[in-house]
């Protein structure tokens, strides 16, 4: 079999604000590889089927010297993220030909080459649900959700809960446990659609922050007990002024800020009077402690219908910065994913 | 016997920055009354001894409109705070004449005919002890100290403290606590006396703010896993900047903001990827928990030189507005508190 084109997304300038598709990340078919042949030194090769863009990946095209909790991505190297994709060939007794494999560090590639397994895994697919859950309600954002919830929420019943970006991959699955927890829940999003699905997923007041006065609703609709952040900035201080005494933040993201740059609290000196609760939280260091609760309830809950899930599914490697930037603008529709090849 | 002039400390005005000894409190001598004759109605005449002067204060001097964790300071009424003094005539079975009372709420006036024990408590003293004691280590400031340390800081051998006002009446207990956990500690005030005092107490790293940069400390000596917030402001973000993963911080005041407007905080969004923790605390809420354990250890530790403390010791009722003022500007040696009367 001759050579075939390993098409590639590669990290090709830092950007200075938001991403910028063709420039900040560049659609390559230089490389070949073939696949009978490509030696595989004791690692396997791997198919790549589906890929995951999230909103973290806008902090990691930063200067690689720069301190952070992940690594930068590389000048001319391949982008990559969380990933799964079939075995094609393997050298290593671990890992069969046709197992599918799961990890946080798939290269945006058609093909790889694994040494090992390192930090991925052989995932099992639930009949009931496709692959790309697996990267949404069933993968990382579902987990951050589950983690994050189960660790800080301290939810009891009655409570109130404002869940931001409550249609994204993270959003949708703690509105979805507020609910379970027997809390009313608000939730903000940035389109009509967006509202829609919040409202189908059990939201009791579900608002577009662009067109609807946040401090409004909050005033109305609050005090609140639970704050899960995703976007920061504004809201954020909006939330602080509606908590509830000893209320609970889960700080899961900053989007607002990412590519325009943070805005400053102001409301920070009524947590010490509110008697608030703020946890900064990170899916990896809190996934290992609920990894088995939550493959072993959420995966069948999604193919239930108990808990529903949404995706914005794109086809196509070549489509990545263009996703990527959709996610940093929010006009994604719901958990962006790309379908590499099918199986 | 003849009525005698019963001296209080008025509210007087709202301040719009610092408060102004004899603008924004008055001392006022119009009252009289007669401490034989006077009725108590089912309840108990008190010499007041010892009154707290503390940084919440200032939040007391908002309009009686705005809402708060604590009521405001009534126009053309006596202040209010924590104090103690001796019952000179009873009509309530359970306090006697002679005993001591301590409360929250004393006024600030020779005299006071209470109703009730309410809030109030009958209080005994360590004989190695001042009354004075028991409105710093040994009351609400190391109360406080005591309660967020033991709540919140989660302390592990080896870690590293950052503490400021670590001269005051909060700030004291909580270096010696974090001493006593096997911690490193970072201390820092606004004057050298005050630096003198925590190097005393067991501080590692003692500095003073206004001439040495917080950030070159921390950059040096941190990062810093637990910190102990008085003072919000720049030096909260100096702290979030240097902050250890999972980092806890407990915030006890703002006071750099009470009286010139609390500053933005830039460095919130560093909260997510360094899984920090941030509590609000409140004395009364979470003192019940530990009381009986506070009562039993510290009073006895301060009598026995075990754990250190300092007091700024003023004369006379008609002082308290310059303590007042004092206190807010930092220009107080210490703890501040106004002896009333011997007894």
């Amino acid at each position: 079999m001759a050579p075939i084109p390993n098409a590639r997304v590669l990290f090709n300038s830092i950007p200075e604000s938001y991403p910028v598709p063709g420039e900040t990340t560049v659609y390559d078919t230089t490389q070949t590889l073939d696949l009978e042949t490509v030696p595989l030194n004791g690692g396997f090769l791997v198919k790549t089927l589906v890929l995951s863009v999230d909103p973290y990946f806008r902090g990691r095209m930063a200067p690689a010297e720069k301190k952070s909790y992940i690594r930068s991505f590389q000048i001319g190297a391949p982008l990559d993220g969380f990933g799964i994709g079939v075995v094609l060939r393997s050298e290593n007794s671990a890992v069969d030909s046709g197992k599918y494999i799961y990890g946080p560090s798939f290269f945006h590639q058609e093909y790889t080459v694994f040494p090992d397994l390192g930090a991925l895994q052989i995932i099992e697919k639930h009949p009931g649900l496709p692959w790309t859950v697996y990267l949404g309600a069933a993968g990382m954002p579902g987990g951050t959700a589950f983690v994050g919830w189960k660790e800080h929420a301290d939810a009891k019943q009655g409570e109130v809960a404002f869940v931001t970006a409550g249609a994204g991959g993270v959003g949708a699955l703690v509105i979805q446990l507020a609910k379970e927890s027997g809390l009313k829940v608000i939730a903000s999003a940035g389109s009509e659609e967006k509202v829609e699905f919040m409202k189908s997923i059990g939201a009791d007041v579900a608002f577009n922050y662009k067109t609807t006065d946040t401090r409004a609703v909050l005033e109305k609709e609050g005090p609140i007990d639970i704050f899960w952040d995703n976007v920061g900035g504004d809201t954020l201080d909006a939330a602080i002024e509606f908590a509830a005494f000893n209320g609970r933040f889960i700080e899961c993201g900053s989007i607002s800020g990412y590519n325009t740059g943070h805005s400053a609290i102001k409301n920070w000196n009524l947590i010490n009077p509110k008697c608030l609760h703020i946890h900064g939280i990170l899916v990896f260091t809190l996934f290992p402690k609920y990894a088995e609760e939550f493959y072993a309830t959420i995966p069948a809950k999604l193919a239930s219908g108990e808990f529903k899930y949404t995706e914005d599914v794109t086809k196509g490697l070549e489509k990545v910065g263009d996703v990527i930037l959709a996610v940093q603008k929010g006009t994604n529709k719901a958990k962006a994913v790309v379908v590499v090849a099918e199986e």
